[in-house]
């Protein structure tokens, strides 16, 4: 069975690993994408940017720029991208190809359009009303303006209630006047607000007649469009390095009585007439599905980051040689330790899982959007509750991974050259930007609580979504893992998710039971919630699992390929053990698994990890990912490590002078000094 | 009780905690520090860097510079520090008062001779023979050259017997030739190396006589002394920018035929004749002392950097308000939040248990320099064993820990203005220089190991060393845990460290019984040991988890001060109910614990977190660590977190211009061209 990837001039460690492919590459490559015609139009699309030189030589290691350079290029590679779209890219709305694109292109460290695409676009889609539309949309799209998003404020986070930037309206004018009152008011975080954006989509408590109707969306200009020089009344900067992305200027923004004509806000769902009557939206969290998308889209991205950093690392484990096992039988490649296996492998498990939940939150929002259109938003909190789990828990394992996967590689991991750092800058991020992920859990928290009472009452004229039907089902299921050495594989697969789910209700349960003891004892039920909020979390990370687990094994399942079948059988394996392992507390703790089952599963992982290693490398060469997209040292499909390790090295600044402009004025006279005094 | 901060001009929300303090916040910095005498010491040199302007103007916030700025300036500032240390510092070998001097000037992106400090003088003092103490040690103490210490290779790391650097005697010349024969020999990591230091300790493998006889320290110049330049066979540079230490030229080394004389080589313990014959060491790991003398140290630093990140955490938990609790009652502090209180408070008792172990450990290592200098090696094995366990759990908690601590402050913690990123990028470094963790916990375990049939023979001959006289002492131990709710506080900590040597020794046996039906099924004994990897490496972490609880318990048993007594014992007891939790399915897998005292736990630790909360903003301040050391804006003692925040982001690069310079040829055109098309 072919890797697509094999070249007899790479590092034979690796082109070693790559002969022993079991499967075809390229077929189990499309397994994450969507089929074998979403790869066709991959290797299309590389082709394409290794064609046309202004992409081919975008430069994606930003390790030696500082934030000026980095913002240029980050600027110049994005506008390249947008000159040459149309020709590469299949259609406008081909989000994931546009995605690909881009991350041949531009990378991971942001661009000044990224939040004008990813968030204004589509709030624009789901908040202006017919005539509003018209007049923003086509303008936005073919970025004759670009704009941002600006929720976040100095002072607040995700608590809508309590932002502080306000715009009231004056009927005299019938315009809005915006302000942000306080310096805890400053708009803070928009991406690519800084220096690059000219139109904010902001969002503002709003007020008429002397009446507040809470946050509302409003499109408000703030530069000039010919000058880019700043409008009256608004002062807008950059805030600094982070963590990552910094190619992106996130910026702040302070409004001294900014007037905005009334059409400029967003109305769609909520109205304001022009004699200030205000219409309330039908269903108050209609404004938010754009947040819902960026959402699902994150959870491929955030796979797609794990993915990466599963692809370095592993690689670099089979070029690294370290230690011999046996005295004179040579160092050995470090995957073939346990304790390295155990440390990468299930990551690669992991980022194969959360490409299918990407791919199954993607279907559902599809959904979602189709029924809106029809008025239908029975399953909006559905979509909200699985997306604000996965988003938190998909986010933390991430960065947790990465991290994991960058130890994994030793010391050349510390270095940038491993090109970890920007994907932990990015993942991590992702823990907190869009939602923060304490938050995330306990609103999926509340949406489990809800269901609690009615599994109680045994109310069989309620239809539980399948997401949550498990709840329901209790009663039915066996009291006792049945796990055992002894079943067949597929058998152990339900037996494990049982336990996943098991877990999940006694968790909920556990949860509960405490929450209502504490307000039947007097307590308010918001500090009641408070007191529980630890516990809470944990139902709702276990519900994140069982769903993340029955998927795997739903798309396993689904397979018709037996090779393929047999590969992803022993991903979905190893990720099942893994993750029983990781909670076999909750399953010890009321005795629905035993010391020797557990055991078993010890054994089981072992052999697994053994089975999976041997395919490793040809696993994560099917993630696709290009030497491009992941600029690392360590990793690179050809395994030239260390040479290239010397050669990225010499980009150093630092080594642009034998001797330090500094050093004789500094070091060299401290040690000129000490000689002479000791001659004395 | 006085908080000796409070100060009515600081934030409110901060100043309210402190006049609420139960202890005086001196007397607790004394048990961190050893005593009230050291605080003095403490307050007298940080007044002494208040009263010297090119100490107290250092610029410790690097945030905004490139690499070669922040070397610039890492360079003046240890060299004013250098300059100043005599007056300010009690005596060239306080240790302590030096570190802290350096943190409060010099900050922790490294300083030209921080290796030169910490590595090459310790190792020159156990190394270097007579002789050649006279020749190098004023030298290198008065700083006439800095040097660095060069072990790591490009290819290899840990494995000392597989370096690839050579020094050949010649007896004809009575010199060495050195060399790095391929590109993986060539030296890669070591801190200074790039572009500050003229000397360097390196290790390569001796050959006499054709013999080659292992890894051997040799001093040689790299540089010329007046010009800096580099000295001819020598190529050698910086290796460009990492996680974090970008103050530090970590560098590489290439040598080609470079000779140096005979007694350049470090001969305290083995020796070279000018015949060439080699005379071998009595005790072959006595070369190693100087990488105990470190690993000692860094486990103060990881808990320092624990307890800064706890620091600037739990102040802006106090600062930041977010979210109403009870509607209408306005927003609350975030650490008021249970959940907040999870992510966060476990982190400052961690960084206490840490700091008690660092004294431990410190007193533990001045002991044995002392019984070596009498030639006793017998403490050699155990310190090894604590330090090799200590190193890879306080690092990787304190890395985990920093980040638990950014995560908690939402957004804002991913600015570099929060100061974590620099914690951050030490900290993890920690977790792989020095040793990388798995093979410091695959160490312990070779220890752990050999103790195993001594325990099964009951050898009532054999004296353990009080760190594993548990492991013997099973048989009159209690088979269930006797922790009950009802058992007053002190009982429970017994019960609870009872149940981590209970937890320690079944791992250890279970690894143990693994490995030995491997061996006795036929299988390699090396073979077998890396297949029980992961189970050894649980083992050696559980071990060093009772090392912790007892170390802290001990102390806290010492305590006479009541009210000390009775913060610290809070302290204890949440660190203890947490990492029984943490572990908590070891101690369920064989029946140890039932659900019902987890159960009790975990309402013992709900409340624990609410007490410890009280005063959480006291007990941080009593790590005495000032805002010159925090270097964090959302830390700050007095608690001015927005509008610094926002000076903080003026000194943006990019906000050096209203419009980038690229603007126009770049954004403005493309959108220019985008209105120009629609209006066609």
């Amino acid at each position: 069975m072919p890797n697509r990837l094999l070249d007899p001039t790479d590092n034979p460690d690796l082109t070693a690993e790559r002969k022993n492919c079991q499967f075809d590459t390229d077929a189990l490559a499309a397994r994450f994408y969507g089929g074998a015609e979403k790869i066709r139009r991959r290797r299309e699309i590389f082709k394409a940017v290794e064609s046309i030189p202004e992409l081919r030589d975008a430069v994606q290691d930003t390790s030696f720029m500082d934030r000026m350079q980095k913002l240029e290029n980050g600027t110049r590679n994005a506008i390249n991208v947008a000159k040459y779209a149309e020709e590469i890219i299949s259609s406008p709305l081909a989000q994931e190809e546009a995605a690909y694109l881009n991350s041949l292109v531009v990378g991971r460290d942001g661009f000044p359009f990224i939040i004008h695409y990813v968030m204004v676009i589509p709030m624009l889609m789901n908040n202006a009303d017919e005539e509003q539309m018209d007049w923003w949309f086509s303008k936005a799209f073919n970025r004759e303006f670009i704009s941002t998003y600006a929720q976040t404020e100095l002072g607040h986070g995700t608590n809508l209630k309590k932002l502080e930037t306000t715009a009231v309206y004056d009927e005299k004018t019938e315009e809005f006047v915006l302000n942000t009152p306080t310096i805890t008011a400053t708009k803070w975080w928009p991406g690519n607000l800084g220096k690059s954006t000219n139109m904010v989509m902001v969002m503002a408590l709003l007020y008429t007649k002397g009446k507040c109707h809470g946050a509302h969306a409003f499109m408000m200009q703030i530069r000039d469009f010919e000058t880019h020089k700043l409008l009256p009344g608004i002062e807008v900067g950059d805030i600094g390095p982070k963590y990552g992305m910094n190619a992106n200027d996130n910026g702040f923004m302070r409004l001294n009585n900014v007037r905005i004509p009334r059409r400029n806000m967003l109305m769609k769902n909520a109205r304001v007439e022009k004699d200030g009557t205000y219409v309330a939206p039908k269903h108050s969290k209609l404004a938010y599905t754009g947040m819902m998308f960026v959402r699902a889209v994150m959870i491929r991205d955030q796979a797609l980051q794990l993915a990466s950093a599963a692809t370095i690392s592993t690689r670099y484990s089979c070029v690294r040689r370290q230690g011999e096992m046996i005295e004179g039988d040579g160092e050995v490649k470090v995957l073939d330790y346990k304790t390295q296996q155990y440390r990468v492998l299930p990551h690669i498990a992991r980022s194969i899982c959360f490409l299918f939940a990407g791919d199954y939150s993607m279907r559902l929002y599809e959904r979602l959007v189709d029924d809106l259109s029809k008025g239908d938003t029975s399953l909006m909190a559905d979509l909200h509750a699985l997306g604000s789990g996965l988003k938190a828990v998909v986010s933390f394992q991430t960065s947790q991974g990465i991290e994991q996967c960058r130890l994994a590689c030793g010391g050349h991991g510390y270095s940038e050259a491993g090109g970890f750092l920007r994907l932990y800058g990015i993942a991590t991020g992702g823990c907190t930007y869009e939602g923060e992920n304490m938050v995330m859990l306990l609103q999926l928290a509340r949406y489990i609580m809800k269901l609690i009472p009615r599994i109680r009452a045994n109310d069989l004229s309620y239809k539980p979504s399948p997401l949550t039907a498990y709840y329901f089902q209790g009663q039915y299921k066996p009291k006792f893992s049945e796990y055992s050495p002894e079943n067949p594989r597929e058998i152990n697969w339900r037996c494990i998710q049982d336990g996943f789910e098991y877990a999940s209700r006694q968790l909920a349960f556990y949860a509960h039971v405490k929450y209502e003891k504490l307000v039947n004892g007097g307590m308010k039920p918001e500090l009641a919630w408070n007191e529980v909020a630890v516990d809470l979390v944990k139902a709702s990370k276990s519900h994140t699992r069982t769903f993340l687990a029955r998927n795997f094994i739903d798309r396993v399942r689904e397979e018709r390929d037996p090779g393929i079948k047999n590969v992803l059988g022993d991903i979905l394996h190893l990720y099942l053990l893994y993750e029983v392992l990781d909670c076999r507390a909750d399953l010890l703790e009321t005795g629905y698994m035993t010391h020797s089952q557990l055991h078993s599963i010890r054994e089981d992982l072992s052999q697994t990890l053994t089975k999976i290693r041997a395919n490793a490398v040809n696993i994560v060469d099917s993630f696709d990912i290009s030497d491009r997209e992941l600029v690392s040292v360590l990793g690179r499909k050809d395994g030239h490590v260390y040479e290239n390790l010397y050669k990225w090295a010499q980009n150093s600044s630092l080594n642009q002078h034998e001797v330090l402009p500094f050093h004789h004025e500094t070091l060299g006279k401290m040690m000129k000094d000490a000689r002479e005094k000791s001659k004395l």
